[in-house]
């Protein structure tokens, strides 16, 4: 094969690949801490200088209230379909530090295995499109098809500016198809397909007692401890196997076929193997769902943190002056995030004890997603698999949520193709996070075959091109 | 009258002792902090030398496992009656940093307060002793009585080794009573004897799950988190009201005659006063008593700090791989701190859900006090407020513990004389404690009057000075 083919260069570039994508990892873009905003801006840059480089025209960082939107195009194919990329650059918070074995921020290849925050979740993913892209313009100086790159800081806290940026930019944002690579396989050489993900809300309660900590002795037994009426209240949001105890929490939960549930179990992965992904010996959750379905097709609550009085060794005899835990809640289809939370801010106040200020705020809210799995650029995705990896992928939902994926279905009425290189064990928000590296190059590959694909199946919506008349860049 | 008199010296010297007391407090002696273990040793050779400085004799820091014990001297007043000084240099955790107004370990003045951790608890209270003690020496050049000082530094985390060095060395330590300023007057100019201490059983609870976080949106429902699982178990542990739930907990709690509580009713703090002195406006607790009762005769379970998954700021999506809590439970009388941990452990296996690691530790463990309100050694204490403060003090219990107190009555067969200077407000162990300087000068003179009225009216135990041969120096 000649190495003027995309795939080969990209065969043949993997050790460059891997470095680029170490100085990707490096900048501690974490998009949930105040502190790191800068960094999040100088890897936006960093980005788009990147993309300038590998031969993508407009490259840009648009700024907004909160962290920049790096966006980049090709559209040099007329008559071609134009493919969306989005992906993200922002990354979750690093914390437990400790637990890491080399630092978060010090990308480090052990085995087959680049370990960093942000490797896999989502900057390896992202990188994979950029370097196919890569590979077409150094090889045959051009793309099959017309690219609109897209990739933002903010997809770990809600993606709340790429929302409206979305919708007030969606002629210029215009696609056939839109392809996202942040989901997960269901193994090695195991690739996979998502069509389904569960929306997120994430909240907050603070409880507040007295104006500062007491003495225990002193005044234990007299005062209501926030602590403790925090644990009541979380205590009170759900039974013991995890059904939530909201009212009219599952009122618009969609029941779904025997058909697609047969299916599920047929495809997805098994209780055991769900299990060993985790780490853990024994399943918990809602009676009457495989454990694949309780963190799919079935909404959760979970507490992803707690805070509250005395954090360090030892004893300290206090009652706390306050509480507070961060609410992670996942939406099925048809839930509505809004909604969801009025019924959580109520059920919180019917609760809440009398004497203490309780109070309820907001950091994100993300709706449940399906994507059409009969649309063209489906089986585009099929065949880039088949090719990348050598075998067909399935098709799973994920219990995952990509903020955006409702905006691009609904502002631009392009289909979604969430075409994942994540292995369930990458650790993707924990500590020790990595990105298998085979994984990365045969996504590379894969990437490279997508758009040769899509350039051959995706059908060019003519209608979209009438409204979007000229060329416009956002 | 003469400036020869111990009182008036005490009066003269007020600025001096102030600002000795400023060197004492800087003293970052954390006792249960490792990382704060050499500030604790250097304050305890700081204060021997002091001691020294006053004019007692063999004062020396005796090292033992953990920090050291603080003791000196004078044994000169043949047939005089001896009182062992007890207190603590040690202090509780300053933590929050950021609710300080004024740095922790930088005691300063505001109005007629000195704030400082520890400038109250038991610093400022300990050192009122040692300046009676210096105002007597550079007076007359001896004490009306003999003295024995003992200043630990573990009383905040249960007095671990002064309790076996008490009971090794009762001979050597023997006196005819205990004096210890530890504990709180009813407000400024209600001086107070505490007859009646709780017992303290610090525990902490670890859950833990899989072996690091996971992704909340891929494992969300399908494995037990382990916030929310303490979260279940803490609310467990007491109805609504606070009564603890723990079988048999109650079992020996003794039930006082109404003529008692009708004594406590008119004697002690109103809820009013409770609740004002917390800064709340709601009191909470075991229905059928007082919130003066429920802090003293009554036994309580708090949680004094929780912490688990992600504490930083904004959200973080992840089912966190562990979750702890501490948990401070206050005894009374006849409650046995090792029955009630025992009772505890088994109430924790009881309930705690499998497919977690539920691991229950100690911290420490003090039994309930109660100390004789007919004893010479009061009499002379009350005299001592008479002249010190111009008003009879009242006797109050305390829902306090001072780990030792049982281990002075039982090894050393003394009366204990609870002597505070606290005011209600000072708000010890919480961030800006102070101690109010009108009762550390108060405090001092009544120190002053006090070891004059032991001398008049403590009874030599003769039959202790035949078992102490000689005079033993521990």
């Amino acid at each position: 094969m000649s190495r003027f083919q995309p795939h080969v260069y990209a065969r043949n570039n993997r050790r460059r690949f891997l470095s680029e994508l170490k100085e990707f990892v490096r900048f501690p873009s974490v998009s949930a801490q105040p502190a790191h905003a800068s960094d999040v801006k100088r890897c936006a840059e960093w980005l788009a200088n990147h993309l300038r480089g590998v031969g993508l025209e407009h490259a840009r960082v648009i700024e907004t209230p909160r962290h920049p939107i790096v966006c980049a195009d090709w559209l040099r194919a007329p008559g071609r379909p134009t493919v969306l990329v989005y992906g993200h650059y922002d990354v979750q918070p690093p914390e437990p530090l400790n637990e890491w074995r080399t630092p978060p921020f010090e990308p480090t290849v052990r085995g087959e295995d680049i370990y960093g925050r942000g490797a896999c979740d989502d900057k390896g993913q992202l990188f994979a499109h950029v370097k196919a892209i890569e590979s077409f313009m150094r090889t045959l100086g051009r793309l099959p098809v017309n690219v609109k790159c897209v990739f933002e800081g903010e997809e770990e806290v809600g993606s709340p500016n790429l929302k409206p940026f979305v919708s007030r930019h969606a002629r210029a944002l215009g696609a056939d198809a839109v392809v996202v690579s942040d989901t997960r396989m269901l193994g090695p050489g195991r690739p996979a397909i998502t069509y389904g993900l569960r929306g997120a809300l994430s909240l907050e309660i603070e409880v507040e007692g007295a104006p500062h900590d007491l003495h225990s002795g002193n005044f234990g037994g007299s005062i209501l401890n926030p602590v403790q009426a925090l644990c009541r209240l979380v205590a009170s949001l759900q039974d013991r196997d995890g059904r939530v105890l909201v009212p009219c929490f599952y009122e618009r939960v969609r029941r779904w076929p025997e058909r697609e549930r047969e299916y599920m179990r047929r495809v997805g992965p098994t209780d055991a193997e769900i299990l060993r992904n985790a780490g853990v010996t024994r399943g918990w959750g809602e009676r009457g769902f495989t454990l694949y379905e309780r963190t799919t097709v079935r909404p959760s609550l979970g507490v992803t943190g707690i805070t509250g009085g005395y954090q360090g060794k030892g004893g300290k005899s206090i009652v706390p002056a306050r509480a507070s835990a961060k609410i992670d809640i996942r939406l099925v289809p048809d839930q509505e995030p809004a909604e969801i939370e009025r019924l959580f801010r109520e059920h919180v106040c019917r609760v809440a004890p009398r004497g203490l200020k309780v109070n309820v705020s907001s950091n994100f809210r993300t709706k449940p997603a399906l994507v059409d799995r009969t649309h063209p650029a489906m089986r585009a995705a099929v065949a880039a698999y088949q090719k990348g990896f050598g075998v067909s992928p399935v098709f799973v939902r994920s219990g995952g949520s990509i903020p955006v994926v409702n905006e691009f279905q609904e502002a631009l009425g392009a289909p979604v193709v969430l075409m994942g290189f994540a292995l369930p064990d990458d650790r993707i928000h924990a500590p020790n996070e990595k990105f298998h590296l085979p994984n990365f190059y045969r996504g590379v590959e894969t990437c490279v075959w997508f758009l040769q694909e899509a350039a051959r199946q995706i059908p060019v919506n003519t209608r979209r091109l009438e409204r979007a008349t000229q060329t416009q860049h956002v």
